[in-house]
């Protein structure tokens, strides 16, 4: 019973042995993680169209829902790049941006997503999430992080852009880009420049200077808040405001209001299917990471354990005015990096965010979006990896082509429509796959009990015997072709008395594949030809037992391929 | 050339050895199949809503162009029972049964799914028809039967009623059943009982006077023909129209005019999807029918000529007049079972169909729309087959589901929403089987090299050796599955140092599932444990051989199970 309950409520089991030490660990990963994710909870706020606050607001009680709930000991919760798009795309297209229909919808979408996550933890669906292919997942963070990219160049050039898709968003962009605004451009394009080198060189430069690259690496992550501070007191020295250059401004100080969202908004209908999608990205995304970091200290985690933690992080999200959040990659990272030892660290980092919601927002006054927008650009520029492309060319076209759909209309018609093609293209390839399935021609391996491809090893066949073995399970969408397969097989090899057909690769016979099967033995009988069967599964076999089909075969069903052969040959020699 | 040309052309090939006696079985068989036909199309332009004469003009040139492009010697195409069902669906949306435009839109229907049958047989795409499983179309034509059978019920109660699906018809029937006219009741019940009795016990009471099986079998077909004269001479008899009798009534005499569908006709946009599920039921339905009469002769259909042949006779039937059209399981078997040896017969029956509709037309103003409609009912109840639930159940619970979908979304939300429900319910099945596919651990069956299933076999195992035959391709949907299966296994049995993946039912590993492996292989590494494959197929191997993973892997690559485990037991006992 307690054993049952540790396992819907992870904090049970981790609680119990919490000691000293694995609280300081905690408590010095929490402070680091803090300072990571004020500027990049504002800045995600912004690429999803919400007020910098509601990025804070996301950050605080979602990390101690997911504590309780989640499986993951390191795993950091919070809104992402990703989800923060698709947030924009969904809430974007039933209401005005910065109107407070927005941010209700955009909390509505964060409840319904937590109330689905939940709905599959509890239905133990999070094998669903298998059938998004690696290759699409690769293809649809790559595609999401040009878009997300380009959605900020008009915060760095201080002009208006729009656009779901990358068209509609350059056309837009080229379009106002003579409006650009040079105190703006003259902010957002060093702060670019200084990230980009905190991120590449910075870590170097400390170990230079002696600090152990533990330290070096943890230090440079603090880059986005100098970023911030030096942009602000530039912003407020020059009294940029003055100059257009956009600044978050004002925003309510301190913890946001405990609220429930407006179930009854008519917008849910609307939101389903974005709420559905995020759901599964972000869940994908999660556990994705979960997995990584739990293998480097060989823990396990629980995808529909996780289902359950994300479902109640959102619904937290949701109740105390944030948006839609999910685990993320680069600060789950930080997170383990800094020694976290248990989802204790993310509570802290609660409060941490909400120490500085309470005290350091009057500073946002003065901050540039531009800022905040170049964080995003050097942070989602890791996430593009177009070298997917040319690894699964190299591998196989089918995952190649999975990727450039994704890829593609991800780009051209948006992250929904583009994750949607993406599972849709690569389920389609794999059922194409095996409705043409490899078919070989199988003989003797001189010498040994093994029979392999005609075409491949050099092998023994005898002239009354056709043996077959058919790469694949028999199903519906194969049967026909295989039937025919076997038949022009005939045709070339007339002196066939026998066929065996070597089930090694059958894992099923569907209905549709045993009425084929019934209908080539009762050819087969008809022109004087034996239909066997070798190396028949378990579970196929059962099945067939079923049936007639037994009964009624030409030939026998054999254990073993080598069995078969020697008993027909045997036989025809005597 | 000219092979290439027959190919695409059959005439040219059965043409070219025509001969009298072919001329005579094919005449035989054409006035047979004439006298069925006529009461047949006229029901079936009942059917589809659509005057009665429509069905004649169907069941001309269309039979004239597949005669010349189709592949299959005896197939009989024309009106069929569920194309004319879902012609009645696609159309009613948008014209009112009786307009001109309803005629307009069912040749604009007919046109559009020739023109798609013709792409698809150019683009050599009939392989698409098999992602229709045997257990959907089983349970779709059932489904259709029953829809059609209630539909015709009003005409033989004399009420009006309708709806697409059963919900809709029944309480439509149920609600105007009061107003039943009885003059119409006496007609349409007396001759269902006639056609039930011709078609059960007529034969046998031929046979019983001395007539052979095989003429009392042909005579018992024209059935329906005496029906159609009875009822008619009653109607005129006893002047039933003034009864409240609906008669087809005046229909034009003659040919139908050669005519172009207006292609600018508002609704293409509409029938579009119609189009493309007429075309696929139909050219499913006829291609198991001309499968199955080819099988008898020994003689080989090729489904993309049939594509071409039955977009030939769509397009024939549009330009004539006339509405979709396929090959009929009915009408083909009698047209076989008379005798006709090539498509020449079927250009016959339009030449006698041809006659009918320029002489006997003036004859079928008295012919009561009941006996057409129980005529339809007794046609269709040939149709319906609800064994297929039971041998489903028995069989294989997917394939249950996937019948009991397909039927019970067809009855309850129209034909074309329960045939892509069922395709989708069989594919979504057969991807959650793979999914989760079986995996046995295998040792050696005592004195041969063959290694079977511990849990069903009795052999020997080693407890150094995990030895894993994975009965699936590697792919997305089930990587992470099996990965969380191996180490399942690896936790149960900690003396392991050697896990041996056997691959004899590995067709596939894409590149989701190779990263997985690279994965299994380095946590294995990581715990000192040699991961090895066994029995990997050739073209898989092809596939592996591009990338680093052979050279990263802890074992090795076997060609036998055999040879792995007794390499290994060698190693370790040396």
């Amino acid at each position: 019973m307690k054993q049952r309950l540790a396992q819907y409520l992870p904090i049970l089991d981790w609680g119990r042995t919490y000691n000293r030490q694995s609280l300081s660990s905690d408590l010095l990963a929490a402070v680091i993680v803090t300072i990571m994710l004020i500027p990049q909870s504002l800045a995600y706020a912004l690429l999803a169209g919400l007020p910098a606050q509601v990025g804070l607001y996301a950050s605080m009680l979602p990390l101690v829902a997911y504590g309780m709930f989640g499986s993951s000991r390191t795993l950091s919760v919070g809104p992402v790049a990703v989800v923060s798009l698709m947030t924009a795309a969904a809430v974007g297209q039933i209401a005005q941006t910065g109107s407070v229909d927005y941010l209700q919808a955009a909390m509505l979408l964060a409840l319904m997503s937590g109330g689905f996550l939940l709905l599959m933890g509890v239905l133990r669906m999070g094998f669903l999430a298998n059938f998004l292919s690696h290759p699409v997942i690769a293809g649809f963070i790559t595609a999401s992080g040009i878009l997300i990219a380009f959605s900020q160049l008009k915060h760095i050039l201080g002009i208006d852009a729009h656009g779901e898709n990358l068209p509609v968003l350059l056309s837009s962009l080229i379009s106002n880009m003579t409006e650009y605004n040079p105190a703006t451009l003259a902010i957002g394009l060093p702060v670019i420049i200084f990230l980009f080198w905190v991120r590449s060189g910075l870590s170097r430069v400390l170990q230079a200077i002696g600090l152990s690259p533990y330290v070096a690496n943890l230090v440079s992550k603090t880059g986005p808040v100098v970023g911030v501070l030096l942009s602000s007191f530039v912003a407020y020295r020059f009294q940029l405001d003055g100059q257009g250059v956009a600044l978050v401004g004002q925003v309510p100080v301190g913890l946001p209001a405990l609220s429930f969202p407006e179930i009854s908004h008519p917008a849910w209908r609307q939101l389903l299917v974005s709420a559905i999608f995020i759901s599964i990205i972000g869940f994908v995304e999660s556990v994705s990471v979960g997995h990584t970091l739990a293998a480097k200290r060989r823990q396990r985690i629980s995808p529909d354990q996780e289902l359950i933690g994300l479902g109640a992080a959102n619904i937290a999200s949701s109740f105390s005015g944030g948006y839609p959040v999910t685990g993320g990659f680069a600060r789950s990272v930080v997170n383990f990096d800094a020694g976290a030892q248990t989802p204790a660290a993310g509570m802290m980092t609660a409060v941490g965010i909400a120490l500085a919601a309470m005290y350091l927002t009057p500073l946002l006054a003065w901050l540039p979006n531009a800022t905040l927008a170049a964080t995003i650009i050097v942070a989602v520029l890791s996430l593009i990896d177009l070298t997917i492309l040319k690894r699964t060319w190299v591998y196989a076209k089918s995952d190649f082509v999975a990727v450039a759909t994704t890829i593609l209309v991800t780009l051209s018609l948006g992250v929904e429509t583009g994750v949607a093609c993406g599972v849709l293209a690569s389920l389609a390839l794999h059922l194409f796959k095996t409705s043409k399935p490899h078919i070989a021609v199988v003989g003797e391996v001189p010498g040994t009990e093994h029979y392999r491809n005609v075409n491949r090893h050099n092998v023994i066949t005898h002239p009354s015997i056709l043996s077959v073995r058919i790469d694949e399970s028999l199903y519906f969408a194969n049967a026909t072709y295989i039937e025919d397969h076997i038949y022009e097989l005939l045709e070339k090899k007339p002196t066939v008395k026998h066929v065996i057909l070597m089930c090694t690769a059958v894992n099923e016979i569907d209905l549709s594949a045993l009425e084929v099967l019934e209908s080539i033995n009762q050819r087969l009988l008809d022109s004087g030809i034996q239909l066997h069967l070798s190396e028949v599964k378990g579970p196929v076999m059962d099945v067939l037992q079923r049936t007639h089909f037994i009964a009624d075969l030409g030939g026998e069903v054999w254990l073993s391929q080598h069995q078969a052969e020697q008993h027909i040959i045997n036989e025809t020699s005597a």
